[in-house]
């Protein structure tokens, strides 16, 4: 049955417990086959260093299309989905649904916030001067939700991913509680940590070792191999 | 049936994707009833004064008993179970299987280092004093899996918990991939980057405000909600 590739199934039996996990998604597309698939990630370790010799000429080689992104900026496309919108070029941003999140209850929300502003990358550009911008998403982005979903800032998880899934600036907002994916400590950054890291050093993310998994199937992991890395 | 207490069950019906997720827990003790019910938790900012007018008289008052952690330690309980030991008394730890891995697969590897030196409650305790023992454990750590359980560096997650189970430092070890209940950014601390922040400010621990959930059952959060901190 070509559902029973998506579904995981994990038996364990300690002394005095027997616990069993499934997970069933049907129907399933190629992209959940590819999710579901026990993929195997490796931890990279990035110097600075790495992210300018390796990294950073592996995102503008490939220059990733972020057109998508833009359409939504432009409201070319989902503009009925935007939840709140601060329209200042410099600190703007535009808050959306994630599309993971069916928007039926809040228990599994998930908001994203995406700057106005182009050209911010990820985590590896944001110095000093992008606090006001982080600052106006932290507090607005709150502010959008209690308003929207009564959901108040102690319930909320906001963070950044590094790498993120695309390279135009963004910010995670999640339930607390909700195992969104992605929101493990190897792969997400709190927005607060994050603002409070460049206040004290404005070069902090130009110049930390950063890690973070990689996919096998993920081109930057290659590079990384190549490079003797891993 | 007394088990059905413990089974979550979780049906999201987005427009393309029915997925459905289930966790049966058979026989069940009174601590895992308390661990399955829904409890709801609240993401807590403390400052480091927050820290010492809040958390720190309230650790201790309660005077949390870590004296299992010294049976462990003087070899009194689970001696057997050490799956490394290195033994001075400054950097020294015992590194042992968590009780929630059977050890019966490497996919939900979990292992626990605890530190010889007592006296070091948590993250806020550490200084740039303690970077040797913390690049002990993690170096002999990383060695001793790679050693006992064929596992490179690059499939593990190595961190803290802030705030921890218990306040005795101690460090957690799992595998990459696996999602361990506590990896969530919210609580988790990679020990690379304590080390990085500790290398470069030896007060980063003392000052920063820090965030982490509680359960409302939490003794901790009333503290926080009389000092009307939420």
């Amino acid at each position: 049955m070509k559902n029973d590739i998506y579904s995981t199934y994990r038996l364990q039996a300690p002394p005095q417990l027997n616990e069993i996990k499934t997970t069933v998604v049907c129907p399933a597309t190629e992209k959940h086959i590819k999710k579901y698939q026990r993929q195997e990630s490796f931890l990279v370790e990035e110097t600075g260093a790495d992210y300018q010799s390796i990294t950073l000429p592996y995102i503008q080689k490939q220059s990733f299309s972020v057109q998508w992104v833009y359409n939504i900026l432009e409201k070319k496309a989902e503009a009925d989905r935007i939840v709140f919108e601060d329209p200042d070029p410099t600190v703007g941003f535009l808050l959306l649904p994630d599309f993971k999140w069916d928007q039926k209850q809040v228990d599994d929300l998930y908001l994203i916030a995406i700057t106005l502003q182009r050209g911010i990358r990820s985590l590896r550009d944001l110095t000093q001067e992008h606090l006001p911008l982080l600052q106006t998403i932290f507090q607005k982005g709150k502010e959008a939700i209690l308003q929207r979903y009564q959901l108040p800032a102690s319930k909320l998880r906001v963070y950044l991913h590094y790498q993120p899934s695309y390279y135009h600036l963004h910010v995670h907002f999640t339930k607390l509680g909700y195992e969104a994916p992605g929101c493990g400590v190897e792969r997400a950054h709190l927005l607060a940590d994050v603002i409070q890291n460049l206040q004290s050093d404005p070069e902090y993310y130009k110049t930390r070792t950063l890690y973070f998994p990689l996919r096998v199937d993920d081109g930057l992991l290659s590079k990384y191999k190549e490079a003797g890395r891993l």
